[in-house]
């Protein structure tokens, strides 16, 4: 399996590490001094998945992030050859902002690594993608619990009978995010994460998983397995792992993400995910 | 003045050639039985600007759109060299199914046509952007009058001082709209098109114009003047005007654009401009 399932629960950041200042943060992972994952780090933020492909590519895949909006909601896109993400903040350099990428060669995970800037080439075009994080923020300071974060571990995944809209060679099922909770907290948090359309937005579907194509709520493809109360639905949005499943398996000669919960950390408040 | 200002005050459509279903609208297009502008065509449904390009310009304007949402919120792009935008309804041929094409080289008005099947080429791109025609049904439905829709002229249009985010030969200031009203009704219909970002989202300004770089709010750069009376505020949108003047200020060889007022039909629900 070659899809970048996030990581199991990382384990908490030391204090001596975290930064509430994105720049820090990036100057930090920049220099080698935090090679972590990046939650926590910033907070209040945003962060971004990061997919960096030849610009002979990049055009379809803007489409396939523009027809699908929910699973791919783009955040920025750098110009070719220019590692300077200058829409994301201030001195941004993609090639070394990130605390661990993953390289990929005909879609296959050839390694890990801290640093691009050997790879980075006059044709790459990096995409940043929203991610949920930004959401989770905003539930919990609404009041609603996540189970997976209680309970520190990796939020269940599904693969889905949901078709994206295709384009070029990115095509495929969405994948989803699920999280249990009250039917009353889930009519909440669709209200509150509809505000936020550059981190997945609303949910695509509460209740019967097998409406959406999904067996067994039990078994997630990707993540930990998360408790069902009595009394509780489950909620699904759309999720992040769909490109990242999409363009590996458009098996390009090269492509490279981050690393499953290591980001990208933005300059760009939280808050403004909403796009208003 | 290459620039697409919008057409004047448009007679009303006969009643005959009015339709509600937006593929029989198309298809009067397509043969020509439909020529004229497309307001109150298929009412509640998505209209959109339109700007076709060659692939080699279309990474940098899609990354222009991308980096610019309230001025360019994209709805829609094509496949390269296919004029099926199947995205954005059933059938939708772009080389017939506008009203009238503007037709611009090196930046210069060259002529209006009915038809561009002869100028659709292998590396076309058309990309359709969403227009105010949504948010303003939206304010009409919801009590909030409109004056050049009460007195039959076209909304006034002023440049800015507000910089646009570059992207390649795509630059330039920012161009936005105004409508009058109450302060009361400007703060509802912040809220109210704040729910449509894929119609230039919630305002860019209340107030006084000179904080956005306009001298005279009388006298508008595009449109008709608007009167303000006693006790109204100026409301400031982001305009479609600014892309059509971004890629005509960029010159290159061949620009198709729709003919101000003449704009493509979509089969998308105007609520769906929310992208929930």
């Amino acid at each position: 399996m070659n899809v970048q399932t996030p990581a199991p629960a990382p384990a908490p950041i030391p204090v001596a590490e975290r930064t509430a200042d994105p720049r820090e943060a990036r100057r930090l992972i920049r220099e080698g001094a935090h090679a972590g994952h990046t939650a926590g780090l910033a907070p209040g933020y945003l962060q971004g998945n990061l997919v960096i492909l030849p610009a002979a590519h990049a055009l379809d895949f803007f489409r396939f992030c523009q027809r699908n909006p929910k699973p791919c909601p783009l955040v920025g896109v750098s110009d070719t050859g220019n590692p300077d993400l200058f829409t994301l903040g201030a001195d941004v350099d993609i090639r070394t902002d990130v605390p661990s990428y993953n390289i990929f060669r005909d879609g296959v995970l050839s390694g890990a690594v801290a640093d691009i800037s050997d790879l980075w080439a006059a044709d790459s075009v990096a995409f940043v993608i929203g991610c949920s994080f930004t959401f989770e923020q905003a539930l919990v300071s609404e009041g609603i619990r996540l189970r997976h974060w209680d309970e520190d571990t990796t939020v269940s995944m599904y693969r889905t009978s949901i078709q994206t809209t295709p384009a070029g060679p990115f095509r495929g099922e969405m994948v989803v995010s699920m999280r249990p909770m009250s039917m009353r907290d889930a009519i909440r948090a669709a209200a509150i994460t509809a505000r936020f359309p550059h981190a997945h937005g609303a949910p695509v579907h509460i209740g019967d998983p097998a409406q959406i194509g999904i067996a067994d709520v039990a078994r997630p493809d990707f993540g930990d397995p998360t408790r069902i109360e009595e009394g509780e639905v489950p909620v699904f949005w759309a999720c992040g792992v769909t490109p990242q499943r999409t363009v590996l398996e458009a098996k390009l000669p090269l492509v490279i993400t981050h690393t499953p919960g290591h980001m990208l950390v933005t300059d760009i408040p939280g808050h403004e995910a909403g796009g208003v």
